[in-house]
């Protein structure tokens, strides 16, 4: 089976956590591939991918806390602050998760565990409209 | 060559590194592939995969030592603590790591560096049935 | 299309980020794959790989300095000392990013976002040979 690729695209409202699970899925069971592996692929750097528990949002409001505090906004060390004070903190974020995922496929599915969902993570506050590239391969 | 996929199971006794290299290794030999990829993929939020230095447990060690310095268990700033103080901390251990690795095959062999092995990194302080799913592709 | 594997080498001048972008794209081009994926695998724990911003040297310098806050060298904490006080910290500095990155192939050129390339980022104060494996895979 060739490869397949699209391009996913998730508009934000800002700073937090958008499940793309289905989205992904969806193209997975489009493309008719049953075993391989399916890559997600951010083409931004201050936003990323991330995969997490999906049970209870309180995960979600638990890990911003505890990355707002580690990397903090409008820090004084940082130089780079042409757009704002969660312009370099986004980069930083961006660096310390994932910019690429690869999650199997299998049954043409993928193959998640029970509580792992993906997530697009934006670090920016402000809304953004974000491309997510996504590639099949088998 | 045709994908190849398997499930590889890691008993662990709470947190601490487990070493895979020679159970891929088997997986990757048995496949017959001589060059391509090999994904890891664990199937949890409270586990992750590393590539590390093998040669001194000095580095495992300080490894632990500062990353539960730095995501302290039972962090009064978490509100996900169903399952424990370690419940929380391990998530956020989890994003900063890796759920899915890819390593190079050559020659029917993973091409890691001299000091390099892959560990499971078990963040839960109480022992888990940890689920690694391999893919191989050519 | 079969795959395709080669070994670049990138000599580093001690601590900071070496772009790889061009060296990367090049093999692309040489392999005449059109739509992929394209692995980058470092085969060291001291040394790691990164998709981050390539508009602002600010960034960079940003980032050296966040990580090295983050990551102190000698820290009294570390008892992995052998190769002097940035031996430890380089290991985990490594954990916290990336050894292998995948990057789509999309109309022969690697499908990075406008703001993006792939930086090696040498955690060693001194000079070192990096050796980072390619595959790419259609």
């Amino acid at each position: 089976m060739p490869i397949q690729q699209t391009v996913l695209q998730q508009q934000t409202r800002g700073r937090g956590f958008y499940r793309l699970d289905d989205d992904i899925e969806a193209f997975v069971r489009t493309s008719g591939m049953v075993s391989g592996l399916c890559n997600a692929f951010i083409q931004h750097t201050s936003a990323s991918l991330i995969i997490n528990e999906n049970a209870d949002p309180a995960v979600q409001n638990d890990l911003e806390r505890f990355i707002s505090d580690l990397v903090i906004d409008g820090d004084s060390r940082f130089t780079h602050t042409a757009e704002g004070p969660d312009d370099m903190s986004a980069h930083v974020r961006s660096i310390l998760t994932q910019t690429s995922l690869n999650i199997p496929v299998i049954d043409g599915r993928l193959a998640l565990g029970t509580w792992q969902s993906i997530y697009l993570w934006e670090h920016r506050t402000s809304a953004h409209l974000r491309k997510i590239l996504l590639t099949i391969s088998a």
